[in-house]
Formats: structure tokens, C-alpha cells, sequence
């Protein structure tokens, strides 16, 4: 799993930073979007990403910087002859956001899409990993998602193979796959060599939202969370009026979560200098970074 | 008056390219945008445009590419405390562009925005200059436009000033200004010490166009012209079947039309060097050159 944020501004663009969108590249060579601000599918050029290979969209909100970016997208996905169906998901008001972005585009898809309203405490399954979403503190239908991988196999522990006699080679492999196997007449169940189920890699992307008790649960013991980080501590009340959080917001969510990393994303354009908002959050919450355009994070199995 | 290239690919950004956008500063100080793909906004930023003062924005035709960074910039307009009215003009089907992206966008304008449908052979006469369009050869709905300065007063002569006996200073200017004086009882008139008036400045945006008449006589005399040039001459089919020009087709109208300088635009992201087709151009129009992201021209008085 490799993440790539393409855009880290918050409501509008700088120099330095696009608006939010972030890229998740799955194992199985798949990307998920969360979010597409207006120049998402050039940033994702810029940095090597493919487009074509993105099959699904999150969007968190409908405020503008969120979601402007769709529409060029899907076009420029037309006409580079996509075929694949492709799955937009969102809270209440999807539906017709994508509506009008078919009717703003004046062109006619080639692909198909699926749009699908998301609501507090939904889950989507698919293939091997599943996406639930919880209402964070923002603004009237706004979500949270934590994307999270299903369970994988347990540890195989040599020691214990060795101990019942298997000869490395395939019937070590067979064993992971958890298949039992019988060897010298005797039948050695998986669970004689393995360890429990190993909890697959999980990331949280708290949307745009002021402190939020929901996120602290969607972000339980994940890998990532990618929280908004709008202000410093010094426009605490800022923050607060427009439901966004500060560095210290988010540095909170992270320990309270017991996250293992915090990228501090959706930054003011008034941070030239965005360490000022690190700082912050490291008192609190250790391993925190800010947000860069272009910035790639791969995240590895713990165990 | 000063061009500037915002972005000059075409139908999809490419890493180096931005999506069509022209900015055109004015004199007086304000700024016309002609086009405005998506991420126009932040082309502005990033090369230190100010998109507070432009004032009105002429779109060319409907396609995906040439307005996608409408909204976005309307709303960082929004977020910068905008109050002075923005005049947005195009083919028929402008009001139900602008209506679906206000919609699209969630947000409330805090200036007024007035939309104006323009059909061929319109002129918008403002302030110093006017606008006129014509129907080009790409789609249905689709304009060319032509901005012109008013004619500026004729040169002042000051061999003839001074054989009337008119002292260096003030009257001068009173003279250049137009006025009549009275000097030592004999009446000057300003016909008397200054020549014809002078035509002004003149730029002309074809849009996307296939090689087109009403293009060469809109943009007659131009100090600029810039062009369709989405393709070489290699892919000549290619460019009739979709309403596009090769770099020749440019140059063609821009020797036909008497233009003085021609910038070759809207190039397709196949061409990763674009200066074949300036090499193409040049073979029929000497002064062509390949508009670049960021590149800035000044438009000069020739007399």
C-alpha cells in the first residue's frame, strides 16, 4: 500500500500545494481517491501516478476544493478509451453532485459509473479490504473513511514446522495457504504452524472536521491517519467556527486513536511555513508530519 | 497590454501544459481571461498573475478543456472577498454553463457575476477597447474573438509645434489631449501639430478552429494572433475530422490576415516537442512561435 497526496491546500491552491486529493495504491494494483480538487488528475501526471488505474472516489464533502477536480478527470479518462467501470462514493448529495458534473462536462462517458451514498457507520467490502465511514464535524453531510485491509494469515513459525518433521519446500506453502496436509500419515492442521490472523494494514482520512469523538473511533490503532490540520494553535477559534482543526486537534485524534502516524493534511494557505503546524502536533503526538504535495508513504506490514 | 499563457494544451493537461487559458492585462490595469481550463487558478499563483483583477472572462466554446477552471476560480474570488462584478461572455449556452457551475460549486457569490450570450459578428465595446467575435469552424456554439484599442491619438509633431511658436511645456500636452489654444491671438488646433490618429492595439484568439475564413478576417491587422494549432501536418486528417489546425493551417490564416506576430496554441500532449510544429509554421509565417505555460508577451506600439 503506497499513499501519494496530490493535493494538501485547504480551500484554495497555492504555489506549492494543490488542492486535497490523496492516492491510495493497493497491493493488488488498484487506486483509491480520496477527494479530487480541481487539478488532481495534472498533479497525478506530475508525480507519476496513473489515473487509469483509479477505480474508485471517495469524496468527503461538497465543498468546492473536495471535488472540482472530478470532472476533468473522468474526461480525460474517456478519451484516454477507459473501459473499466469506475465507483464514486460520498455522503448524501452524490448522486446529484455527479449529475451536474455530467451535465457541466458536456460529454458522454464511455465507461461506466456507479454512484453510491454513503452514510455514518456504512462499510463497503470489496475484494480484499473493506471502507466504513463515520459523520465527522464539519458541516452537513461530511464523512470520514478508514480503509482497512481483511485479516491476513498468521506468522509461520519454521521452529514448530521443523519440529513436526515437514521438509521446507511446498508443503510449507501449502500450510500458509492453510491447507492441512498429511504427512507420514499423520494429518498437521495450519494452526500447528501458524500464528492467529494477522490484522491487515488499516488508514484513516478524517475529511474536513473540527476535534470529532467519531473519528477517534474510525481511526482505532490505524496505520495512518491523514487528519485536517487547517490552523495552528493561535487560530484555535477559527478553527472551531468553521469545523476545521488545528495541528493539536489532530495530535489529539492520533494519540487518543492510538494511530501510529499522523500526516497533518489540508493546511491554510496562510502557512508558508507549514513546520509551524509539526511542531505543534509533535508535542502531543510524536510521529507526525506535515502533508507535501507529491509526497509518497508506503506503509508496511508491522508483524 | 501583456499576454500571458496559463495554459496551452490541449483537451488534457500534459506535465508541462496546463488546460487553455489566456490572460491579456490591460492598461488600465485589469485583466481579460480568454478560456479558463481547469487549474487556471493556480496557474495565475504560479506565475504571479493576480486573478482579483480580472474582470471579464470570454469563453471560447463548451468542450471540457476551455472552462473547467471556472468555478474554482469564481470561488477563490469568493474566498478573497471579491466585490466587483465579473462579466463572463460565450456562445449560446453560456447562462446554462454558468448556471450548472454555481450550482456544482455549493457557494454563494458575494459579488455580482453577469453572464453575456454573444453570437457572430457581436462587439463588446468597454471602456478603451472593445471585443468583437466570429463563428469559427470547430463545433456548434463556438467564437473567435478579436480584442481591439480604441484609436490613440496621432504623433505629435514638435518640428511643427515649434515653427508656430508653441514653447515646450504644458501646451504641449493640452494640444496632445486635444484642446484648442490660444497663442499670442492666433488659435492652434490640434490637427495642426499632430498626425492621423493611430489604430491600437489588436489581439485575436481563434479558439479551436479547423482552418477558417471568418477567422482571417477577425483577426486582419493583428498585432497578435493566437491559434489552434493542435496538430503537424502528419496528422492533417486528423485535425479536419476533429475541427482543429495543424501549425500550417496556423500560419496560413495568420499570412492571410496580415497578422504581425502568431502564437501556436491548444497542442495536443502527443507533441512532447513542440517546436516541429513551430518549424512547420515558420515555413509560411516567419514570426510564429509555440506559446509555453508561464511564457509572457508585450504587446508594444509599433508606432
Amino acid at each position: 500500500m503506497e499513499l501519494t497526496f496530490l493535493g494538501t491546500s485547504a480551500s484554495t491552491p497555492t504555489v506549492f500545494r494543490s488542492l486535497p486529493a490523496i492516492a491510495l495504491r493497493l497491493d493488488e494494483g488498484s487506486t483509491i481517491l480520496f477527494d479530487c480538487g480541481e487539478g488532481t488528475q495534472r498533479q497525478m501526471m506530475r508525480c507519476g501516478t496513473s489515473f487509469m488505474n483509479v477505480d474508485k472516489i471517495f469524496i468527503s464533502h461538497f465543498h468546492c476544493d473536495h471535488h472540482l477536480g472530478l470532472s476533468g478527470l473522468l474526461q480525460t479518462m474517456n478519451i484516454n478509451s477507459r473501459e473499466n467501470q469506475i465507483d464514486i462514493y460520498g455522503p448524501e448529495g452524490i448522486e446529484e453532485l455527479v449529475k451536474n458534473i455530467l451535465k457541466t462536462g458536456y460529454f458522454k462517458l464511455g465507461f461506466d459509473l456507479m454512484v453510491h451514498t454513503l452514510k455514518d457507520c456504512d462499510r463497503v467490502s470489496r475484494g480484499n479490504y473493506s471502507v466504513e465511514c463515520r459523520e465527522n464535524n464539519h458541516c452537513k453531510n461530511s464523512l470520514a473513511f478508514a480503509i482497512e485491509e481483511k485479516p491476513r494469515r498468521g506468522k509461520f513459525y519454521v521452529e514448530k514446522a521443523k519440529n513436526l518433521g515437514i521438509p521446507p519446500g511446498p508443503l510449507y506453502r501449502r500450510l500458509q495457504e492453510g491447507e492441512t496436509i498429511v504427512l507420514n500419515g499423520k494429518r498437521i492442521e495450519p494452526n500447528m504452524v501458524l500464528g492467529p490472523p494477522r490484522k491487515g494494514r488499516k488508514v484513516c482520512y478524517s475529511g474536513d472536521t473540527a476535534y470529532c469523538e467519531n473519528v477517534i473511533e474510525l481511526a482505532r490503532e490505524s496505520d495512518v491517519l491523514i487528519h485536517d490540520s487547517t490552523f495552528s494553535d493561535d487560530m484555535k477559534e477559527e478553527a472551531g467556527k468553521f469545523g476545521h482543526s488545528t495541528a493539536t486537534d489532530a495530535a489529539k485524534v492520533a494519540k487518543a486513536a492510538k494511530a501510529k502516524k499522523l500526516f497533518l493534511f489540508h493546511i491554510s494557505p496562510r502557512y508558508n511555513h507549514a513546520k509551524v503546524l509539526e511542531n505543534e502536533a509533535k508535542k502531543i503526538f510524536e510521529n507526525s508530519t506535515v502533508a507535501e504535495d507529491f509526497m509518497k508513504y508506503r506503509i508496511r506490514y508491522k508483524d
